[in-house]
């Protein structure tokens, strides 16, 4: 049998400034490619004219037949000896299904590899001006998602988090804040929405836990969206006071 | 007053392959680089020749007067007219207390930008085989740090977290393994220490709660050092069987 092999790739948030040398690298060498709905088309230029490009985009519905169908790809690609470039937006191993993908490549033999790439996670966030960290306000982040079929958020557990960040939120919105303040989390915590983040077309709509779902709703949310929620989210005024060229350059926020 | 900028730019975890390609392309337009002491040295050669570099590592002690150096030296340099990149391990806004190296640039008046870098909270447990969040397993992860000064961390919070990634974990080993299992966390939950994450000299410590300060302690564990708490470390042995490259080129491990 022909050697492949399968590089399970980040492609950060969204910004094609935000991949990975190791990344560009590895796309300039594939023979195939495989890439996600969320990845920005640029990204997919450091591939080789004559590269095998193929979307696997999934849509709500039969998510696990795709799934399935990205797996048969990878294996089958790789064992006609190609070098292939699984390529996933944000980071493979955050809500990404990278340690899926890697356990059926590992049982079916065929090699592979994880790069990291910068997670949405952090990166959204910042390019709105919070850090999900910070001295004396947060001491740790925790990072879930209000969408991971078969499992139910532990919500307590959330509520409690310093800062927490929401993955996948657009359509939980409503509930998920509501579920944070039945736990106790107090309605006033600074919270916000991103959408895009570190797109172009990025937006921040920002309120309390009690005003962040109707904020949304009114400004007609589109995904990806991931929510923010801490006291983090009140040093966005002074983060992006003075232009940081990033927050600057983006002029489409419905509320700040 | 001439126009300098701060970049406060994240490298990632080590791996100069990590870095982005936004990173290195400030790195290459830069007339002053102030770095940290976690910075893979290769990562400094996208610099030019006569670019001014400035060593910022901090040890222990006198932290607070180092910072508020850094800060002078940043808002300095920008004053000068010149690009400043503020080169940190990680991401800036992961316990990188990028926020706080902002809020002194926007009160000095400084325009400064943020580019997110691959956290080690991610990569260094993905290098080791590990993915921090995965279907049916967990859901959601939390980073936290056992030695951000001022604040002691809210265990019986982190017990509850499915992944668990603890910063600067090194000398905090057998308290906060401790007081997870006094917390009500198993003593049996696989748990790994893995130290230099993505580094050539990289190494992993795997146990459970109960042994894996004990076997860092017999490793004589070295900084840095993340510790990774959950079911999710048991997918290594799985997911490192077959030698993703990364795995197969490391062969320092003490124990597996």
């Amino acid at each position: 049998m022909i050697n492949g092999i399968v590089y399970l790739v980040g492609a950060g948030p969204g910004d094609p400034g935000l991949l990975t040398l190791r990344a560009a690298e590895l796309l300039r060498e594939a023979d195939t490619v495989v890439y996600d709905r969320l990845v920005h088309p640029d990204i997919l230029r450091h591939a080789r004219p004559h590269a095998r490009l193929i979307f696997a985009g999934k849509s709500g519905g039969g998510e696990q037949v795709a799934q399935d169908e990205i797996n048969a790809t990878l294996i089958a690609q790789a064992r006609l000896g190609r070098r292939v470039v699984r390529l996933k937006g944000g980071d493979p191993f955050v809500f990404g299904r990278g340690g899926e993908e890697a356990l059926e490549l590992a049982a079916a033999g065929i090699p592979f590899e994880v790069v990291p790439g910068v997670s949405s996670g952090v990166a959204a966030p910042a390019a709105a001006g919070i850090p999900v960290t910070h001295r004396g306000i947060s001491a740790a982040v925790t990072f879930a998602t209000a969408s991971l079929s078969g499992a139910d958020p532990d919500w307590d557990h959330l509520s409690r988090s310093p800062t927490l960040v929401l993955f996948m939120a657009g359509k939980k919105l409503a509930e998920a804040t509501q579920q944070l303040i039945n736990r106790g989390r107090s309605a006033s915590t600074p919270t916000a929405v991103v959408e895009a983040g570190t797109w172009a077309h990025q937006r921040v709509m920002q309120g309390t836990l009690a005003t962040v779902a109707r904020l949304a709703d009114e400004a007609e949310l589109g995904t990806p969206a991931l929510l923010v929620v801490g006291d983090v989210v009140a040093l966005r005024e002074q983060l992006a006071q003075l232009g940081a060229k990033a927050e600057a350059s983006r002029a489409e926020e419905a509320y700040s």
